[in-house]
């Protein structure tokens, strides 16, 4: 089975499209890598870039955009409102089919140990790469941004996992791995959004729930409805069905009913499967048991 | 997109696995075609292959195997128990991805021409390619088998759609179209058959139930189960979801639980994704949002 890769880097650029421009130009030119979205805020003023294909591939084609991003961007002059660190801010690899976590902490490790070496560009290892509890969650790793890393990266705590304890205009870099997101939003046939509340508060890890889920109640007033946004952010430990049908019973307690689903973007193709095969009950279903598996050979 | 299309032509020789492998020869020699599989059975003197591929690359291969079929096989040698009245005694076309059932439609009736044109076989349009009501089921088309037809053919009721009225010993042909067919089963917590056998008459088509659908009672006595097999002949018309629910409502009145299900051998990867969709009460859920179909662009 062809191994797949997703990688979503997020470049200090959100204002001049054309050094954005660019810095994508570098993922194009490799062979078998496709660039599947790209989304430039201004206020941000950051690019989220997501681009999927073979590792080896998506390696080349990340190394090749940060280090342009190294060249072309200058975290002196950078203002945004998002927090960042680096001209190449975070680096995440998630594995999308035929390919392990572990898999893709190795990628992340050994481009961060070339960035390390080669651009000389300080890199913190994150969330499932993590060398050290303290840096799985990004929000620390980051914590002071480029302006307060500048100092405090002296410190053994900061101590990068590559490259030099010394920051440049280019910054530093967070590269991990993580399970792919689903945005995953439940529609329920109320008007009352402190019922909504109560069922997000349920469902969330922060305030009790599942713990790989994140969710808020939203007011859909113009439709009637309220729902129930979420970010499942392991869909392997908290599969979409067990969502739903935690929404379900709890909604059933107020006397309200789902009216209606949807999946906000991409989702992994296993992720559908594992709703269809829970709900009919499927024993030993394998996917090569689809017929187009056996022409496109994914 | 990529059009897939699925092509199961059954052959008249289960015998002779040196001329079976003669004839599969043919089907490997053409490019973009799969070999999915097949299955001889010395019994039923009979070898049912199963290709798929985009449409031009499988008509081609199915020509070459009916030539090749035509020139190896002889229906005055030929016994079994299983009906046929040709060397290649069934070709029917199955939508994959991407294809209209008139597309398929399409397909049988360039493939009927050729084969009435340039082999003298004579040829009957069957399922969704038939050119008259009493053609649509296969078993009124082959009726009297090989041997019956010699004679039968000369009548006008039985003058086929293309090719001449006069049955050398390749037999004659029925190409036709239909939807895929999903072998679902679905396991009923109970050693009661009689259960089995009323869930079953319920829900199949021929007593009543769903057209789509055909449906035994098996007794799976060693499990302590009893299953209901079914033929879902089209899932588009008849979702698995539908039989499954139909199934689980029948079988609570009997106070008996479904105790899982499976599905034996392919399945297209809509019927899936329709399951999915149905189970969580997905708005438009469009599978341009599966991560894999920026990859493979099925």
């Amino acid at each position: 089975m062809m191994k797949i890769v997703e990688c979503i880097p997020n470049i200090s650029e959100g204002r001049r499209l054309d050094v954005v421009e660019e810095i994508l130009a570098e993922v194009r030119q490799v062979p078998g890598v496709t660039l599947l979205d790209y989304s430039s805020n201004a206020d941000h003023n950051r690019t989220v870039i997501s681009m999927i294909g073979e590792p080896e591939n998506v390696l080349e084609a990340v190394w090749r955009l940060i280090t342009k991003a190294s060249e072309t961007l200058d975290l002196d002059q950078h203002q945004g409102e998002h927090p960042r660190m680096g001209a190449t801010d975070v680096v995440p690899f998630v594995p999308v089919r035929g390919m392990t976590m572990e898999e893709c902490v190795d990628l992340a490790k050994r481009l961060g140990e070339r960035v390390g070496r080669e651009l000389l560009i300080p890199v913190y290892l994150y969330e499932k790469a993590a060398t050290r509890p303290e840096r799985r969650n990004l929000a620390d790793v980051r914590r002071g941004q480029y302006e307060g890393l500048k100092e405090s990266i002296k410190k053994t705590e900061r101590t990068p996992d590559f490259g030099p304890s010394v920051l440049g205009k280019a910054g530093a870099i967070a590269i991990g791995a993580r399970p792919p997101l689903v945005a995953f939003n439940v529609n329920l046939g109320t008007t009352n959004l402190e019922i909504g509340k109560a069922i997000a508060k349920g469902i969330r890890g922060s305030s009790g729930g599942f713990v790989n889920v994140k969710a808020l109640a939203i007011d859909l007033s113009e439709q009637g409805l309220v729902q129930i946004s979420m970010n499942m952010v392991d869909t392997q430990g908290t599969p979409l069905y067990r969502a739903y049908e935690f929404i379900k019973t709890e909604a059933a307690h107020f006397g309200v009913p789902i009216v209606g689903s949807e999946i906000v973007g991409l989702v992994p193709m296993d992720v559908m499967m594992d709703v269809a095969t829970y709900y009919l009950g499927l024993h030993n279903f394998s996917n090569e048991q689809l017929l187009e598996k056996h022409v496109f050979g994914f």
